[in-house]
């Protein structure tokens, strides 16, 4: 089956059908479509759409996975050429916001899923632990690959930190009403640049107890995430 | 209309659909639970709980009253004795926990609608605004009848900013895997005692820049949100 599905014609049906899938949430709604509107809208049968993806939640682990694949082809060049953690911060959650703008009324419809502490496609689920963690390790090199000085112990919780603030970004991103939601692009240079001037004086006496806390207040609600135990 | 809603008679039967639907809601889901499902389990013609409930949605908008006045209720006697901010904070966030706790079922049923940016009960949503507001006056107490010094500039954003404090301490505990979710209890003490130690030392010049940016920041988030500019 496998097999079947990385032939080129096999790749032509799977796109469509994704396709399909995208612009069915977009009109519908993610709860009021079906697998066999999704399947005649793409011109197959409802046995061959089943053949590659099981269900509606395995469109949406693909939404997530093209969205992310689009993200890490647009922050390469900001992290091959940037040096400074503000400018590769930046650059990599602007990455983010333009990649995911094409899809800006799609995510709105899927969003409840993505929320819902009951779904297995929850951001913090087991099933999207993958992706998640493929995220995490984008933020990672962000961190490494740049000449901040990073105190260590900070450098451990960040990149998890940052995967936190992309969501944080994304959720006002679909929020904004602001025209050409440049409002999201704004907030964008203000918290990014703010993220690294914090981190540079979290080593300040007054407030490196509190740094202390904040990161092991973060490993601890990490650890109670009924998934994310393993 | 409205005097027959009010009569004993009719606050009982509004009970009786409330409660209802709050079980229905709670064994299949919020999506998957109609109104007529909610009559027939609570003895009523549809009619009669179309009167009271003219949607779904004003039965989740009874739901976060019914949670938000038990949660006023709860938090007075601690901001009737307690001066400390720290302790004032601390009880309210610990009194929404428990307050809410019966709910979790439910909560954890209907809360794709809560965030849901297109839906109208989003925590953000014209509709919900009443509800919020008197949530952010309630936060507005903690901090006046403290006697916690916080800078002006402070005090004007901070309730809302605990606002979603709570809004993140209620995420948290839907996901809380820990026995007794006693987890979110640990989490409440942490961050609400560092959020008082930041508030303290937001004052000293190498934090007080970063500070006026960041309320400048939630300034202008909040003026972004659709429903939010009026």
């Amino acid at each position: 089956m496998e097999a079947q599905t990385r032939t080129p014609r096999g790749e032509q049906t799977r796109a469509a059908i994704f396709a399909a899938a995208m612009d069915l949430f977009r009109e519908r709604g993610y709860e009021a479509t079906t697998m066999r509107a999704i399947a005649d809208r793409a011109g197959v049968s409802l046995g061959s759409s089943y053949h590659y993806f099981p269900s509606k939640s395995h469109l949406v682990l693909e939404f997530y996975r093209v969205c992310h694949e689009r993200h890490q082809a647009a922050s390469e060049p900001v992290l091959a050429r940037e040096r400074d953690l503000g400018a590769r911060l930046r650059g990599v959650i602007r990455a983010v916001v333009m990649t995911c703008e094409p899809f800006h009324d799609v995510s709105a419809s899927i969003f409840s899923t993505v929320a819902d502490p009951s779904s297995p496609l929850n951001a913090f689920s087991e099933e999207s632990r993958p992706l998640r963690d493929e995220v995490i390790a984008l933020y990672s090199r962000v961190v490494e690959g740049s000449d901040a000085r990073v105190p260590p112990d900070v450098a451990a919780e960040l990149p998890r930190l940052l995967w936190l603030y992309q969501m944080g970004i994304l959720y006002f991103w679909m929020l904004d009403a602001s025209p050409g939601r440049l409002r999201t692009l704004e907030v964008v240079d203000e918290t990014s640049d703010l993220i690294v001037r914090l981190i540079s004086v979290s080593n300040l006496p007054p407030l490196r107890r509190s740094r202390q806390r904040l990161l092991a207040m973060v490993r601890t609600i990490a650890e109670s995430v009924p998934y994310d135990a393993g």
